[in-house]
């Protein structure tokens, strides 16, 4: 099989690098396009990044003696690639992402931009695959030919999205109540400054905690006629908290459902969880998603964040909980199934299903 | 005014030694009497502790050469103290501190032991100094002719019932959900391994969770004839964390109440706060006990603990909550008002009620 | 005694909050005069450093209403104050201490850029007081009438200078060996990132290593003529490492004299060590500038960097060196001693010597 | 080829745990005898290791239903296995390593008890292989017939000797001045409490000087007749830190040799160093053992210590020393490299030459 040559804006970055990282090797994709700021256009990759390459393994040889471009030159990725990872922030992927999709290559986003546009999908491939089908939609609407934009959620909400989707399937989440305890890289680089998280907690993350109690709904929605139609009726509530650990959101939850689950059947259900991803076979899909773990005190961060190479999430103390039904702790890797990983995902789930090629 | 004579039990342990830092120049107490484990017994307090002070501030001298005694010599603490501060453990605590009480001493205890006895008051002096009149019924029904016992309640939930406990009384408190992020200093000396907590969240604290729900009803309830009734229809649920800070147990909070108040009469009650302790000029009250911080990051433990001498509590980030009726956090330093600092104020207003001579 | 009025360079910044808070209620010393970036000019002090005040204590009052003026208002500063201290970075102390002094006021510098320049001293008031006497040479050399520049070391050379001075007085220093382990304030805000420095130590700190190799030779040289004669025959070698501690930088020391002294001898110079600042009683003294401890683990940044209000220096471990005679661990507080208040310091003793009225 | 059975003492512990995760898969050895204190006999490993597997990676399935046996029972050993991995402490290796080895096991120690011993090597294969020659003497003069005792030297110590080593052979060093900043994991389990090296820095490690001083002399020794003969005319001094890092023990080095050799020398000997285990192929070696890092500020612990699966020394800023002749960072993974990893290498260069069958 040859593979699907991909470009990455934002390449230089903690997100482009896990990016990078994680596609030195890929079955089904390969790098053929970088792009960065202005500042490192024009270098190789491994002049750009170099004194900023922040990962425990050296840049990938493959990746090191790519040229990185400026984000305009929109010409040169569609004669390089077929798809687009976006690893830039805020404003760039607004004023870009479009462009790209508009110029004919579908764009699969970290950047929490779309994931309010009704005709654009927040996926997770194991939750809502089915909102694919928006896609035509999506083109139709915005005359774009080829080009079409996937999102990826915020990176906190994993670690819980995952182990209630199954439960909601069945009993139907009403309510939430969410504290997390995020770590550092969440923020980027240089981020957190040492002098401000060292020994501290900063029980504030700007928009954090409104991106987790809006990008849930629409996740559980359903794809009606030409827009997606969040979920109604499931009431969210959030703290989010930055803490001292180098990656890995924790996330401490109550749940009540419309119907109301027992202890055993919530293990069951996670026990036995199969979905699309591993049913399809997709490369970067852990081979188990939920993982379950009996001692007391897991998950913890630094013991539990690289399970199923960090694509997994990884539950405990599934408990009743005193107010609302049930309660436990669970725990993603944020810039790996938060980011890149899930971003990666997301592409192996539009090809599987014909919409990259 | 001459000061009371009192003694400790406990003085080597992390919260001992903050009892004698706080005593050292308190205006009512004199620290006479020392006692801590078998191999501590026969020493001096600079020997017994030495390698082993974990402070930033020197031993206090007057304490430094006071001889330390064994546990089971309470003749001896008969003849030297009027009162007793327990920073003993569980099974200690629960054998020694009724012999001290029957033998004639007030014991002021930070153990966890007789917090569900029910005519042995959990004493935040700012909320409950009504439950001291147990005091005459607690030493008749165990045949006490002058010692009696006070606890205080658990470190991390002097944090938010501070804050809690002025709304409660106007709105009537009906659901809690608390989830806290607590300091390694809360599990004592040599306590938390590094190699467990350092880049990491420990997502479970033993009995942490079953103390945080049922001693707030407790503290809220009222003395009935010979016993207090704790608090009917208040439901709680706790989520309790350990992370990588030194000191500050932090705790985010959302509440609904009978009557739900608005945010303005929050702010207002809590700015305007002052209770019994400041009343009476206690030496050990804050200024404040409630500290409300502007800014949309606060409080945190590094910068907030310390406020009031680490006896004040910090609020911020006061907001609406989606499913209950508000949320905020709020912080206390654990040992300072959550554990030494708590007991003597709790001997203070002993004193100034007349119950200490 | 009516105070100085002074003014800060930098005043927003982690050396300049410093300097506010340690100015806050200074004897001598009144605080009139503000100026930050460009992008903080014509706020109060308090709309400037908003959100970036990384103290733990408030911003103190007197301070917070001052207008903050951009640098190139010497005029005001001329009219407000007679002294200025300097707490902004290379390349506008490069520019701008010179016009200040040249305009006509003091200059109290923390920066670098002048600590090479042989008209102008590296002042640790301890040990060179006697370089003030190069200022008039300084003066007519540049035409400056009133106005002059005097300059602090490094912050990590401190903490082994003071000890090593009196040693050095008596046995003459020959060779150095030092490795430092800095804190991330030194590196000032946001300075450090957290994803750089946790779970790590960084082996390498930008011209530290220059720096603490050269400054101690113009520090222990004498003044002749018009300039300041480095001292001879001294050879240092550094190393130093950034590691994850909040402040205090640490050094372990070896150290190889003309004449070897003993351990005695030296504990001995320490214990009794008595310099100009205290036999002057200057405000920021610390009552014993070197602190020996005992035991055989300190210092400890933690335990010790607050010593004499974080302007003593403590030390510990002396014990021959197998290789040079004799080796040592040795503390300070890098922005206390390393930077505000050893700028404070500086100025005290120019007021005490006569330069500063 | 039919896998050697083995055993571990203290099976259960911080290097315990790294044995089995290292020798899980091991294509040379097989684990079939396991020990650890009384209260863990009888008990399966999985369930006297409950709540204390301190490792990422789940407990090996081959291990965990494993019997685990008290230290005594010598003869089951016997029985069991060919070869003993020893994770005991000091007091019990110093009587149970004699009484396994007398009884016919090899014994491959990480204990320091036997290292100054004359006719025991302490073993680094990289280095020394050659004073394996010592072990017929060591067998005859104890009577011993199959078994024999060999060590490897303190974690801490790896890091420079390899990259030292062969310099020492060309150059001949003379003065060594090396300042370690050490791992946490290095004190074992629970080993460093969270309170004590939290923002701070211990400089002092119980024995770890004398060890670093005086165990090299022996490794660069040489065996004549039936004993060890340390090099003479090496002097060293060491200052040795505990740093809050996980893993990962850093050194800053000063050497001086007999022959001052050039920069160039230096990496072109290191670059192209390759060693007996290499050309062995010995499982556990890497592939290069000495890895020089470009980068100013390299080596990291957080970003090297894996270099190699934990069996490489990563060195960087090679560069003149001011008064001795050059001066570098260097790094090893303190419980691979400088515990079980370095224990199973010891092995494989045992089974390699023939001493282990």
């Amino acid at each position: 099989m040859k593979r699907i040559p991909i470009g990455i804006l934002g390449a230089t970055g903690m997100v482009g690098q896990q990016y990078l990282r994680l596609l030195a090797d890929h079955p089904w994709f390969e790098i053929t396009f970088l792009c960065a700021s202005p500042k490192s256009a024009g270098k190789t990759y491994a002049e750009a990044v170099q004194q900023r390459w922040h990962q425990a393994t050296p840049i990938p040889d493959q990746a090191s003696q790519l040229h990185v471009h400026s984000i305009d030159q929109i010409k040169i990725a569609l004669e390089r690639c077929r798809c687009i990872f976006s690893a830039v922030g805020g404003d760039i992927a607004r004023e870009y992402e479009e462009k790209y999709a508009a110029a004919g290559l579908p764009v699969v986003s970290n950047a929490s931009y779309h994931r309010s546009t009704s005709d654009i999908p927040v996926l997770i491939p194991e939750i809502n695959a089915s909102h694919l089908a928006i896609l035509p939609h999506q083109q139709a609407k915005r005359g774009w030919s080829k080009g079409f934009i996937v999102t990826k959620p915020n990176c906190s909400i994993q670690s819980y999205m995952l182990p209630l989707a199954p439960l909601h399937e069945i009993f139907g989440i009403r309510n939430l109540m969410i504290t997390t305890l995020q770590a550092v890289s969440g923020a980027g680089y240089p981020g957190v400054s040492s002098w401000d998280i060292s020994d501290n907690v900063i029980p504030y993350i700007a928009k954090e905690e409104e991106k987790s109690e809006k990008e849930p709904l629409k996740i559980f929605g359903k794809v009606q006629g030409n827009h997606i139609e969040a979920a109604a009726n499931i009431c969210i509530s959030a703290h989010c908290n930055r803490v001292p650990v180098l990656d890995g959101h924790l996330a401490c939850v109550s749940a009540e459902f419309k119907t109301e689950p027992t202890m055993e059947q919530v293990r069951s259900i996670w026990d036995s969880y199969i979905s699309l991803p591993q049913q399809l076979q997709l490369p970067s899909a852990p081979p188990k998603t939920i993982i379950y773990r009996e001692e007391v005190d897991r998950p913890q961060p630094r013991l539990d964040r690289n399970a199923g190479n960090g694509m997994a999430v990884t539950v405990g103390r599934l408990r009743p909980c005193n107010l609302l039904d049930l309660r436990f702790v669970a725990l993603s890797h944020n810039t790996l199934r938060g980011a890149a990983g899930g971003g990666i995902l997301n592409a192996e789930i539009l090809v599987s299903q014909g919409y990259l090629t």
